[in-house]
């Protein structure tokens, strides 16, 4: 099964992060930070001008990418939990 | 009877969903998606423009979709429940 | 006496339908559609642009739609009951 | 003493309506229309586009128009009350 | 002292109203009327377009006009209350 | 230690106002008024149309303002406060 | 690890600033500003316009900034805190 984002949206597979410190310690909610890492599994076709046009999006498949954790929609795909987004919901692109 | 969604409107049957887990566990609220999958029964001629001009939208009738569980409205058509939602309210095609 | 909706609005009776299932068994939240089913009885001449040119509307006079129970404002016209809608709030039309 | 709306707003003179059945039953909340019934006193000189462009309003003096109960400004000239309201606001013309 | 509002807003000096009927009695709520008397004391050089272009404003100095209560800002020049608004909460201009 | 707004924001010092009325007598809320005056000290290069061309602002350095209590974002420089609001938010100039 | 933001999305790293008055003194809420200091790490490549074209962003890296405390997302990226907020949430550049 193959999941094609439709226009300006891009499908993301949650990349894991250690939820706690080094030591163990309990993060403060101001300490904890409200994004999350993810890779890039698909992207849809690009964004639709108000005239009409399709711009391409700027992400592209297998990107690392930090991504708001307030946006997007989760979806189950084979089992398997994604997120599908609007590109304008991706904060970053990691290169590591 | 045939229905005919107006615009940018797109006329959804859903697929139904196993909504247990294969265990047959209960799913907290965090691990739910917020997302239905469905099949694409009729569209409208397009998304109209400021301008006036009508561009045809990207999906196309047969097609399986996910779309947003809080996007749309529920009709009933000779005792079925379909949705009809604007395009933008689908996320994603799914091609198997 | 005769009224003629403004700009992109349309006027429309609306169809009875039956409440109770066939059984007669009441219909919990969630089952019961949020549409409703109506005629056309007017229609404006059209949705003005953003620079000011007039578009015609899609639905004609004696049209059958579905539309959403939201929107729309009521008027009495010689006792009868109405509504007005812009055709936005128009979800689809029903051929039968 | 004359009043001249400003740009898409027109002067109305509420028509009285008659608030009860003709048997003077009390009429439930969603029985009761929504709209009023008024008489178009003066109107602006027109709705401004983006690009600064006047677009004469639809409606005239002395038209009988439906508009939405929630919409515009009452106004109270020489101890006559009034309302100011959009266009917009303006639902229909009646033609008797 | 002089005020020079900016852009589409508009120096305004209330005038007073007589805010009892004629026989002194308390007006209910729903018989009041939302708006306020001014004179038009100094104008500001006109409302900027989205494309940079200048449109003159439509009131000038010592229209009086009727303007939305809930419209402005109340400022305080040398001892006196004036009211800054942007044009469009001016509802209409008084000729006597 | 410079600052310089960016964009259509301005840096604002704010001046004193004199709090009491002459008499020294308590001010109820309606009395109030809701602008404060301040001075200038920096103005950004301008405003970004939707087109990407930059528009000069209208106020300059130095020049005395009324601007709305409620808009722009409190700042300490070298432990003196300030204000940088967006030019929008400044309602007249003031010239003496 | 290099994180490059996305369009007009820039990387920022707070500086530090004391958050008591030289005397030591606790400062009323209304004495507090609403800002931040902070450093330029990475800025996106510019801002989208409506038609299509990007154009370049103000602030470049390694400028000082001031940025308002409620914009914008924070991001932990080995281990140091960082914020992303559009370059529209940046209020004016320090020039020391």
């Amino acid at each position: 099964m193959k999941v094609k984002p439709l226009g300006e949206r891009v499908l993301i597979k949650r990349l894991e992060e250690e939820s706690k410190t080094e030591g163990g310690i309990y993060l403060p909610e101001t300490a904890k930070e409200k994004s999350h890492k993810g890779e890039v599994i698909a992207v849809g076709e690009g964004k639709k001008l108000k005239n009409g046009e399709i711009v391409a999006l700027s992400v592209r498949k297998n990107d690392k990418v930090l991504f708001d954790k307030f946006g997007g929609t989760e979806v189950k795909i084979e089992g398997e939990e994604y997120i599908i987004l609007k590109e304008d919901d991706i904060l970053a692109i990691i290169e590591e």
